[in-house]
């Protein structure tokens, strides 16, 4: 059944998410009408996801819905912010009602769990694509910065990076295994866990801090040159999941995670004999500390450069 | 010369627009940070544009970069926002530097006219399209919204509507005739003028305010479906401006001003007895009354209802 566009945005992408008492004006005006709480900074992002790029082709709507939302609310997690207000566009092939229903509620499931209210959406033909732009809240001055790592600093990472990348490879037919192994994998990947809750652990305790989307070497090249310093991993205490252990060799787990991207994990840096106690207790994730900040620039991985293939990470261009 | 992604975010996309002492960090990390007014509201909107459905294949890239954010800045004018912030994500097909100069150049010009900064960016592989989220400021209960038409209301409009869309029709080579008069058409179409200070002279005067993106009858129907009333046009009084009159017949000229896309200029109404002297002085662009808001639901036209030839507006899906 075809339908009109504006009916399309009025029926499945209004009233999507938590409901907040600072949106005074939500979807069906020419813009949502937002009150600020007094005394706060905006943290404010945005991100885009390409089927074929960001997420292979045919993907369930569902997953779409949860990942556009994923990898803002990561960008909210990796500031410290808590989010508050998401818009969406949407260009789809088709107006597919079952499609976007789907879509919908992915997107509204992960956004309720986070507070967050879609005030703002725009749907239009085109190839197959989405876009969030986020805002959230952070105290004055409490912001976590990618440029405030530290020679002598702990790095910390949550989670265990390298699975969605390995899970990607499962969807992708590249990885064999009982389904009772490569079923959490792929999950990891068409379900990212965004760490807002160990993002705002993190305000009064982290020097640096940034999301894993591109792998983590690749990410904390970002973050070190950020802060004009350098870091040596020690691959030995890199995280493992069980499902890693059991999907691939030990060589192979140590590039997925490495190089792996798509994590949404925590890449952060502590003061030396920082208490991590409020973190493994409070941030709803493990947390694990896989090496140190160097004050040379350059990132070396068990005392050897790390190789381009490490540091890559995803760029879309290249 | 094939470059980064990264490497050509940084370059093209940092540091565009106006600079703004409550831009607290701007791109570059995982996300900006901003300060907001105290005591405002926020007025927030997304729009998407895409190669070959807003624009046609082949436009110039400066032209690009002014539309996506000049559909944005619209929604703010029709909101009676100022607009402070912008976040862009921007799809390319192939890392083109002058193409990418180009389009930084056309965003850039326009937001530096209107005290706009861009704030974050998202650069990706994928079909041409660009998205803009913009953020505004309005004081506490003044923003305009499409509710507030009441019957006897005067219905007005900026410009010279019609314009644009006889400006594609030149681009699409569908209508001939001199240059002189056909190169305004065309400019009206590449390079729509988001009527933002009109916007903040509407703040203590409209009753309701839209803009027109998608036709003038078509906005003019969201317009009173929002406020539950109708509306009653006079096609004689409609603005045309010398290009259009020189262009085409009379017949095509009403055609055009009452169903064409693409103007942006701002649709409102006042109630009856308003003094316009400040719109006429302040708003910078000539305003016009065309018709009257009434009780009873539906656009007539000179009488007769509006048929859906320009009800229809530009409906992505239809």
């Amino acid at each position: 059944m075809p339908i009109g566009e504006f009916e399309l945005i009025e029926r499945y992408l209004s009233r999507l998410g938590a409901h907040r008492d600072d949106v005074l004006l939500g979807i069906g005006d020419d813009a949502a009408l937002l009150r600020p709480p007094p005394g706060i900074e905006l943290a404010s992002a945005i991100d885009t996801i390409v089927e074929g790029v960001h997420f292979p082709v045919g993907m369930p709507a569902a997953d779409i819905g949860h990942r556009v939302l994923a990898v803002n609310l990561s960008d909210m997690a990796a500031m410290g912010a808590e989010p508050a207000w998401a818009l969406l566009t949407l260009t789809l092939p088709v107006a597919d009602e079952a499609w976007l229903r789907d879509f919908a509620t992915g997107l509204h499931d992960l956004a309720r769990r986070h507070g967050t209210a879609l005030v703002g959406g725009d749907t239009t033909a085109g190839p197959l694509m989405a876009t969030v732009a986020i805002t959230g809240f952070v105290p004055p001055g409490q912001a976590l910065r990618r440029s405030g790592a530290r020679p002598g600093d702990e790095i910390w990472v949550s989670g265990t990076p390298g699975d969605a990348a390995a899970g990607l490879a499962v969807l992708q037919g590249k990885l064999d295994g009982p389904d009772a192994i490569l079923e959490p994998l792929r999950q990891r990947f068409l379900r990212p866990e965004p760490r807002v809750g160990l993002g705002l652990c993190l305000r009064s305790m982290a020097s640096a801090c940034i999301d894993v989307s591109d792998g983590l070497v690749g990410d904390l090249g970002k973050l070190c040159e950020s802060s004009g310093v350098g870091a040596e991993l020690d691959s030995t205490l890199l995280p493992r999941s069980s499902a890693m252990r059991g999907a691939v060799d030990p060589e192979a787990a140590r590039r997925f995670t490495l190089a792996g991207g798509d994590d949404y994990e925590l890449l952060f840096t502590l003061p030396p004999g920082s208490d991590t106690g409020l973190l493994q207790r409070g941030g709803g994730v493990a947390v694990t500390r896989i090496g140190v900040i160097a004050a040379a620039a350059g990132i070396a991985v068990d005392g050897e450069p790390a190789g381009r293939e490490l540091v890559h990470g995803f760029d879309h261009f290249r």
